[in-house]
């Protein structure tokens, strides 16, 4: 296949987390890069310091105000025409947004349900619209089998509810429904729908400011490092065709569960 | 406990089905009822119905627009004025709402996305907060060791995504995540919630009217009948502080699953 | 139906639990009473105690040394010797039966792993290979739609390994699957098998001497009461053909979970 | 680490499956190899084909009458025996064996139940005991964070009974039950457990006898390619302690599921 492969990310947050991480591991793996996420300050910088780790990485960033399904296919648009299908085919697709609401139910306001609801359910419908659509066209990678790999981050929350989740919750069951139908509509057209459950603290910028905890940072026992999950990530994508997951789990030696 | 129960059912469709059943068999219970739905004149037939099944039945409908939050804090601020404080409690709940979408994932259009969002997720986020608010206020029951009690009517969807339901999945798994959060969030303040799975077809006028099949109508073991599932919501209504279920399943005899 | 209806159960204990109570509710159900049990004594102070509760109850006790193959046969050798065919229909069965054994893995000794396995799987398989052999001779029952109902207790570690619940769980998933392979297998004959997960201590004579805590006894909201678990198999024992329950769980009020 | 890894396998069938390309694997991987299994020719030809692909291929086989845990005890002292803790430490394990057994309900035996029984339960807690034992008194490896890795192959039946599975899925629940309550338990001592399911047909020479069907052999889109299970394996195996996954699916690409 002469046509360079691309992997779209969306969900970078501020950067430095598992969008940011999958990013990297997908360029040593030689894709093009297309990020999508909602700080565009944040976004240019990630998109510098890819660029900045070889002459020939070739990453884009695409700055949404939100993940409505306007501005999801606004992105699409032009990542379509930054990398057009005469040269590039879109390979591998990471839908790792989705905001995280922690409260009592009866604080749960109508905005934080529609802010769960937008970037979990309405954004990844809109993601995975365009990415099946693209990997549609694609002819089957003679290694792995596919025409494409699309991967979506959960959570804990993706199978069980508590107290305090119940807008996180929702957002991320819903995910993970979609995840398993894509999954079951799009294999027998060689598409590899996956869904990773994060099931534990993952150790990012956001993360250490919010803790201030040095051990915690420092044992890597106890929290994800990123750039782990994005080599399950990567593993995923090099799956071969007879033997695909749907569904894998992820959490640190130590944690409790 | 002077107060009289108040039961709120929302999801009434054209009438016969589920909530229609469960309106009838809480007025048995000694239940007022109140009924929501978007479908003003089978909403008023079902409530004439109803209080021509005795002179003391006390029956109220609500026709709302949507399952949007500000429709649904509408239908409750109605139903708080038909229904006083001071002469009624607000004691048991079903959430019966959920437009049901069966579509290959690349023609459900955002539309689609947002109907299945807005009846499964936005409307009982709404529901669900403006019932437990109204159970906090209430005293235990002596009999049952309860406030209130909420219940969610799911599907197979709740718990598999399949081809062709990526979006009414989606919109089931998110139910099934808030009833598990409220079930743990609200159970130590004697709030019993529950979630039913109705893993089959389930005889409506509407499915009826779909199938066109005399043999399935009156075959027993092929459909649910919406008065048996209306019975084990009275069942899961009376259950005592002991021994509260959380989540069944319901399913015809002859069911394949 | 002139033949009267018999309810088998297997897993009395030290009596005062769960076996115990649904025996004593199934009787006032109309059931003639079969009681299976490893306690000699104790069954038999139970059957008398039975007895005493009515002039026309009938119950008979069967005690067998082990949940072995040949024991549980033997077992149902009296039962229908005791309650002939000709007058009596095995209709109902519950299989209480299961070790718990709660150690650090390297603890556990090929002894706990065969006791787990003999009451759990060996027993279960058993009893239920006789239940269902039995149930397939009887009419459809008009009322239920059955021929008979078959009930498996469960457990927390029905649905969750956890430290110290190695061989416990072992047994509780084994006795899972079987009680859904057999309501799959056998819904489709009119035989409707359940199963429920008991999530909390249960309130029995041995709970209460091993805790020695008179709140924890007193206090309706984190214990359960065997009573109330034997009301929610009267229910499953009466759904509809309709509507059956395969699996519902069962938790105090203010059980964490 | 000077000391050399040790790879066990319990469970080869007739060689040539996922047991048998787990070895082939993790002998890649620089692991000297123990296999474990019920038929001595298969077993002696597995080690002799595996002696030949190299000359610093160190591998033993050890053929036991059964899973009983007496015989598997037997099993690990010859291993310790051959691969002395001096100069060798067992590193990795991979639980492989369970015999399947598809029939109705009420012709399933008691030998079927118990030999499934001994081979997904006795002989999975026994093959636990010994590697988990053995894994305690190893150093933590700098890359992975682990002390060993113990792999147990699942099925689809390890999540869903059916009809005709019911002693297939007894033992296959219970084999996931106890990698679960493993998995949490040994976590922290930083030795990792993972689980398989299998969720389709693997190309073994049994199963090509028994289909006898080149079509379905030489289309890698509909049946699993056991050297790709292995590979998931050497996958788990490499994960670092940040990110370890309990539980992945593997399915071929075409599976209806």
């Amino acid at each position: 296949m002469s046509l360079k492969p691309v992997f779209v990310v969306a969900g970078l947050g501020a950067g430095g987390g598992t969008g940011a991480s999958s990013a990297r591991a997908f360029v040593k793996e030689g894709y093009s890069v297309a990020l999508i996420g909602r700080r565009a300050s944040e976004l240019k910088a990630l998109e510098d310091d890819l660029k900045a780790s070889g002459a020939e990485v070739r990453v884009a960033s695409f700055a949404i105000p939100s993940y409505g399904h306007a501005d999801v296919a606004s992105a699409f648009a032009q990542i379509h025409s930054r990398y057009p299908s005469n040269t590039h085919s879109l390979r591998a697709a990471l839908y790792n947004a989705g905001n995280g609401v922690w409260k009592p139910f009866l604080d749960v306001t109508p905005e934080d349900v529609q802010l769960v609801t937008q970037s979990n359910i309405e954004g990844s419908f809109a993601f995975s619209h365009h990415v099946l659509k693209a990997f549609k066209n694609n002819s089957i990678d003679p290694v792995t089998g596919k025409r494409g790999v699309l991967i979506f981050t959960g959570a804990t929350a993706s199978i069980r509810g508590n107290v305090t989740t119940s807008a996180f919750a929702a957002g991320k069951f819903a995910l993970r429904a979609l995840s398993q139908s894509l999954a079951k509509e799009f294999g027998k057209e060689n598409i590899h729908v996956a869904h990773a459950i994060i099931d534990g603290g993952i150790l990012t910028p956001l993360s250490k400011g919010r803790r201030n905890d040095p051990q915690w940072e420092q044992n890597e026992d106890v929290r994800l490092n990123p750039d782990s999950i994005a080599a399950s990530y990567v593993y995923l994508a090099k799956q071969d065709r007879s033997s695909w997951t749907w569904e894998l789990d992820l959490r640190p030696a130590h944690e409790k569960w």
